[in-house]
């Protein structure tokens, strides 16, 4: 089974088109986290017990790690997730990108070292660098299209042949790159027009949205614009709305509540 | 003094304008290092003795530690680095960007963890990706611009306007983001011809330039195209043909070769 098969088997069978990014900060972890000797997967496999059923992905994003040579946190996480809830595939975001050489390091940094399922990746360094990753045929690679920052148009939106960069990428990447049929988008959710036209050139190709909650996406907004038409083909992110729920000691229990609202306020439009 | 003041200082006073690309690979490694309690450290740390009069910067590049687990062997190289060359900036190849709240912690990473006087970033993202980075005002921010790849001018060759992608991301760097002057750009020594391109439109920016040796970048074309009107603006890196210049016991001597082969190779079309 590929990753996009163990998504979508997860997102049917759990009735859910949720993903929770696992990004720990110090600054904001609840104090009873902060002073355990593994802070970030303390926190981590709380959130994880008390979302498991309301997901389809979880999305840690390394950087909060290894700011702080948190690895090893990193690692437990993935290797939690894969033990207690192995339905659910883990996207590592790291939104690497690199010749092709570097790229292989990268791919079994993301593959092989921290067994994640999919990881995502710049694509500013062409469809070689990109190879690497493809080649690994049952693992996700979730190429940047439209990001969510009021900045991404800087180089996103220049009219390229009478089209925006972002949608020559995506024609690109479902047209050239997907051999292996295993690439998915990021559409940023503070963009739905956008989020429709890569909709429409892409197909069937899943897409990760990120930006919802903490951004400011709107989840009807993104759904009516980005629902494939099997009523799937969107992952959609929330990290801080849900894993900062509550600062105190009923973290989790407020994690959950938040995760089952979204996830309820999603399928209700799907 | 900032990094731009502390590469050029060494630049000019050791009168060397070449990196070498600190990136370790198991496979490839010299038999006694591969035996060590720390390989990649060992290995770099006998190039570092051999190289470190002929340098004007080391580059190591992260994926070649991430992909094994090995960042504590980055950390003492880097140390090591600092400690016993501190005239020589240390510049990471990590090839970052995010949007903000997370490219923060790249910055981080980068800069306080790891210690390093300059950073590799992708420029996908758009500006306010890249602000984090630039924020370290002392701290170098090396974007991506026309990279040495066969594949860079898939997205980075797309006309913009009337001229191509990385050429527009030259101006927007040079004229919009680089408050601070703490930005270099990074051009492939494959594209000389794009190279006199940028240099042309970015003044005295310092560009970092890969590509030479295993990747089959011309020295001189790199020289004649690239120089700013001071005979400076270049920092050329070499990886694979010097640390590999011979797989034995005597790497270290063969790397020292290698290197001073190179400088002086180039010094000879300044």
């Amino acid at each position: 089974m590929n990753f996009i098969e163990k998504l979508e088997s997860r997102q049917q069978k759990n009735n859910t088109l949720l993903c929770v990014g696992l990004d720990p900060d110090m600054a904001r972890l609840p104090q009873l986290c902060r002073a355990a000797a593994e802070p970030f997967f303390q926190f981590n496999r709380a959130l994880i017990d008390a979302t498991a059923d309301l997901v389809c992905a979880y999305k840690p994003q390394i950087a909060h790690y290894a700011a702080l040579g948190a690895e090893a946190e990193l690692e437990a996480t993935i290797r939690y997730i894969n033990r207690t809830c192995p339905d659910i595939p883990v996207i590592l975001d790291a939104k690497r990108g690199d010749i092709g050489s570097t790229a292989a390091k990268y791919a079994v940094e993301a593959f092989e070292r921290y067994q994640a399922d999919a990881v995502t990746v710049n694509p500013y360094l062409g469809g070689d660098s990109l190879t690497p990753f493809l080649d690994y045929a049952d693992k996700g690679v979730i190429i940047l299209c439209r990001t969510s920052n009021p900045g991404g148009a800087d180089l996103q939106g220049l009219d390229v042949g009478g089209e925006a960069l972002y949608l020559k990428l995506a024609r690109l990447a479902a047209n050239s790159w997907n051999k292996n049929h295993n690439i998915l988008l990021v559409v940023g959710a503070t963009w739905p027009r956008e989020l429709a036209r890569v909709r429409e050139v892409v197909g069937a190709i899943p897409l990760l949205v990120p930006g919802i909650g903490a951004q400011g996406g709107d989840v009807k907004a993104v759904l009516q614009a980005g629902l494939d038409s099997r009523g799937l083909g969107l992952v959609i992110n929330s990290s801080r709305g849900i894993i900062y729920a509550d600062s105190g000691s009923g973290f989790a229990a407020a994690a959950r509540l938040a995760a089952l609202e979204l996830r309820d306020l999603i399928n209700s439009f799907r």
